[in-house]
């Protein structure tokens, strides 16, 4: 089953709620105008629907082998990676310094959604090579920034996170890797690294010269904790001064997982410094600190938020994939008749059921979707607008955002996907259909990057706590306006700013709920966190599709645009409205009155 | 990892909801004393832990195999089911005249919820082999009876349920299998069956010494559509009129599925009088007609309550064992500091979220076995109760209840395996966790033996219209008396109170809502099907659970009982009320003023 790109909702999300016009008046975007935004896009399409789509059950079926350290990835990976880079795809976000095109987040982020779309496997290469470029842009040295910034952002190498060790998961205050300074011989002020990580994705490979791998890890001195973390730079293969190849580092490929989804993307336990390559005559990767010694938790963070919220992006990606391969069956499978009487069995896109799992899936799409883009939007002001107030106020707004489009955008993906494989009865099952890889693949999205639950908790108290709910409640009070500004004399607006302010009122009263409780019963506030993250979801995504269908209404009164398209767009905001929206309530009571019982057993009860 | 069976929780719901005493007072059922459960219980636990429980992952990684017509099951499975037959398992609730124990339903259906627990895919061979001996007993002549049913229930051989071709899935009007009498020669007065079956669960293997298909087909003068589909038994092998094996039937398996999850039970394509095997001299499979010709739809439906009902248990099954899995990790899973505050990391049960988590999993595996058992023992009741009145009255609970068990059950079992995934965090997507594989094996349940919308327009249908919604709200009537009776100086059960009076009054609305629009709008209520089904689910088994706990409360009160797991049953109770009742009236909401929202969008919009 291919996969077509949503160009002419995406194009809708970034001129008319994420305001595109907006972010190419901002200095240093002129460009990005809504011609620029239209060209890239397509381009970017049809690059990912020829090139990428096509590799992505072969991927699944044949997924990358390792032998002895070396791990040959999927036919076709290796070609298609190089054509991403050469196309300069790998660079729409980035420095033009470095060779990047220097457009907008915005115009970058239906780029991503596309290339997800077309092989989650595929695109965390680039996902996580977009990361280590924003941590060495974040903290790099001049000398950092000139050796990696234009392979990686060509697609000549590619990088990597190493965070995790089997003791140090959600808990970075657990790593244990060493980095033991180099006083003397030919590494002087570079790093031995000695340790463990796992769950490193495209840790090993062969889809490039090179892989820098970005790492956590301990020096001698360091005290306990997150605040004892340093990052570096450790190639896996050591690069001389003027940029050519040198020694191949300390860093071996002990195994690759077997996993349930996203099989194609190498997931690779990664030994530093175990001597498998020696480097000038002994063990240790050769590693160089980025930044400052002990901040590198603080670096990874910028890093982090980036990636999920490319995570995020991915969930709207492989739901916009399964979406897509249901409507195709459902419009080709005859099977019973319809309900309303027919004279023989019809397509099961007739049946209600049917309708109802496929604009379930539509509607949470387009809404986050929506939330996305202007997520992408407010991030671009936060870094360009000429206006101080303005870039803080953005800032905020994206952090807060964050959380919610890496947690309800994954979580609503599994839920999608598995709607996906429903449509398709039985032949869903069959693994020939490929329905079920979506399923398969879906379900790592809402655990890596920080599962749902650290999501949460960083909406929870960095985000809603930190500032006494202030950017929470600045945010109910625009969904406020906007339900307050739906006209009450069309009953598509009407019942969806019924459903608004209902939704409004209780993510109110769940920000009101948490600043009140964080300090006197902090175990009831965490109880509520993913639910309190769900409310946001469901409320932030009515928002923007009321948004949609008002402007989508104001547009067919003055007979401007797609017709079909902005009808559609406004009884897909209402389905929202009605069935999505309208569980707001239900949530907040489980939080505001049911904390009690999330704690209620002790352990020795399970 | 192991499994244990929750033997305290069974026996609850048996003796306290479903009332063991009342089934044991039926007539023929008076060994069906609280002794006799206990002991078949245990001996039933020991069974499946020991024998059954240790072949599930080893099924998965290397299923059974096809060559040339030949499946062999995966290792250990022959041999386990030798033991599953002699041990006398597959006779717990069938007739005695045929060497079964002839216990009720109540006590069977525990040891259906354990064997499904231990491995679905084991389960789903004695699963179809009940059907089989359902429909045989319901319309099988005194010969077919005498053929097949001790073999069958002494487990020799197994049975299969043939209805799926490939263009008749939830339409079985499309069958289009021939059956062709046989006016003279050897098989005078039998038939000849032709066409192609598919998704054949134990379709093909080599597990007993022979295979019992019955098998939909029509005759050569049948009416159209489901009017004119009679039902066949087919052996694989032909069987003498003195018991003893005849020729190989010509029934061939062309090819096992390679499926998404149960990937132990072989789902088999079956050509039936392909010519693969010739019965004396030509081809075509013999099959003898079961009861009157063009019944078959009718009889098949005895066996698709009974099969439906075992798949709900499957649910119910899957979602323990997946419960099991993720309360063992998190009680040794180290990571991260209590959000209290803590020395060092804790195990993660002690996280709010993880709680949660696990809570939700535990509610609704609770709510749904107590719903399932409480329909058993209705069953019971309506077969075995001498007054007429209350057979009827139990005969409509049941059948009311089985779309609920069945599609509720099984909707839920998907997101609580897949919660179980979550609560490992990234192991859980690492396949030799084992969390992975209940995530995939559950995945079929809400698509076999009629979809989550078949079981959905059977509850909107036969269960609801068709008698004005008179059993419904007659149920109703009794979820109100609960909430009444609850002690309103209890907080927990007050609370408890009041969520389900408000998930009394959503059913109700909704029930009304199906009755009064099934003429005037009957796509209205087919869009709204499914999320009735979640809320009867939701509401009856609050209803369960509220029992449970007032109970709970009655027997804490006379100190009566293990204080511990009366505890722990009221707070889950409590858990069910604020987090899943409480979403009853969003549901509500989205079904009586949504169904619009559904239909609006034309299929060519899609």
């Amino acid at each position: 089953m291919s996969y077509a790109a949503p160009l002419k909702d995406m194009l809708f999300v970034i001129e008319e709620l994420a305001d595109l016009d907006a972010v190419a008046a901002l200095p240093g975007f002129e460009d990005a105008t809504r011609e620029t935004a239209r060209a890239v896009l397509e381009e970017n399409a049809r690059f990912v629907e020829d090139v990428v789509a096509p590799l992505n059950r072969q991927g699944d079926v044949a997924p990358p082998s390792w032998k002895d350290g070396v791990v040959t990835t999927a036919a076709g990976f290796k070609a298609a990676f190089k054509s991403y880079g050469e196309a300069g795809w790998q660079g729409v976000q980035h420095d033009v310094e470095y060779g990047g095109q220097g457009l907008p987040k915005l115009i970058a982020t239906p780029c991503i959604e596309m290339l997800n779309a077309a092989s989650l496997s595929f695109a965390l290469c680039p996902l996580l090579t977009d990361g280590a470029i924003e941590a060495l842009m974040t903290a790099g040295s001049d000398a950092q920034k000139k050796t990696y910034l234009a392979n990686l952002i060509s697609g000549r190498w590619t990088g990597t996170m190493n965070l995790t060790e089997p003791q140090a998961g959600s808990d970075l205050a657990q790593v244990r890797t060493r980095a033991v300074p180099q006083a003397s011989g030919p590494h002087a002020g570079a790093y031995r690294l000695f340790g463990q990580k796992i769950y490193i994705t495209y840790g090993e490979h062969d889809m490039a010269d090179n892989i820098v791998h970005l790492v956590l890890a301990r020096t001698p001195d360091a005290p306990e904790g997150v605040k004892g973390i340093s990052l570096f730079t450790v190639p896996k293969v050591l690069v001389a001064a003027d940029g050519s190849p040198g020694a191949r580092n300390d860093v071996y490929c002990a195994s690759i997982e077997h996993k349930l989804g996203i099989k194609a993307s190498p997931t690779a336990v990664l030994l530093f410094g175990e001597g498998y390559f020696d480097v000038d005559g002994q063990a240790g990767a050769i590693g160089q600190l980025v930044g400052e010694e002990n901040r590198g938790l603080e670096y990874m963070f910028v890093m982090m938020n980036a990636a999920r919220f490319q995570v995020g992006m991915q969930g709207i990606a492989i739901a916009e994939r399964a979406y897509q391969q249901a409507v195709s069956y459902a419009k080709d499978r005859v099977q019973s008749r319809d309900v309303a009487g027919s004279s023989g069995p019809v397509t099961i896109i007739h049946h209600p059921d049917v309708r109802r799992m496929l604009m379930t899936m539509r509607a949470q799409i387009e809404a986050a979707r929506a939330i996305a883009y202007v997520t992408a939007a407010a991030y671009d002001a936060s870094h360009r607008s000429p206006d101080d107030a303005t870039r803080r106020q953005n800032q905020a707004f994206y952090e807060y955002l964050v959380p919610v489009v890496k947690g309800w955008s994954t979580e609503r993906s599994i839920e999608v996907a598995s709607l996906g494989v429903q449509v398709h009865g039985g032949m869903g099952f069959i693994e020939e259909t490929g329905a079920a890889q979506h399923y398969r693949d879906a379900r790592i999205l809402t655990i890596y990057e920080g599962t749902t639950a650290i999501q949460a908790n960083d909406l929870v108290g960095r985000k809603t706590v930190r500032d006494g709910g202030a950017v929470a409640k600045g945010i109910v009070a625009q969904v406020r306006r906007t339900a307050a500004g739906l006209a009450s004399n069309d009953a598509d607006l009407a019942a969806i700013a019924k459903r608004l302010t209902a939704g409004a009122d209780a993510l109110e009263a769940v920000v009101d709920f948490v600043v009140a409780n964080m300090k006197s019963d902090v175990r009831a506030v965490f109880a509520g966190s993913v639910p309190y993250l769900e409310l946001a979801g469901i409320v932030l995504g009515g928002w923007q599709m009321a948004r949609a269908a008002a402007i989508a209404t104001a547009k067919l009164d003055a007979g401007d645009g797609d017709a079909d398209f902005l009808r559609a767009k406004i009884a897909t905001a209402r389905f929202f409205a009605d069935h999505l929206l309208s569980r707001a309530t239900g949530i907040r009571d489980g939080i505001v009155e049911g904390a009690d019982a999330v704690m209620a057993l002790e352990a020795g009860q399970f």
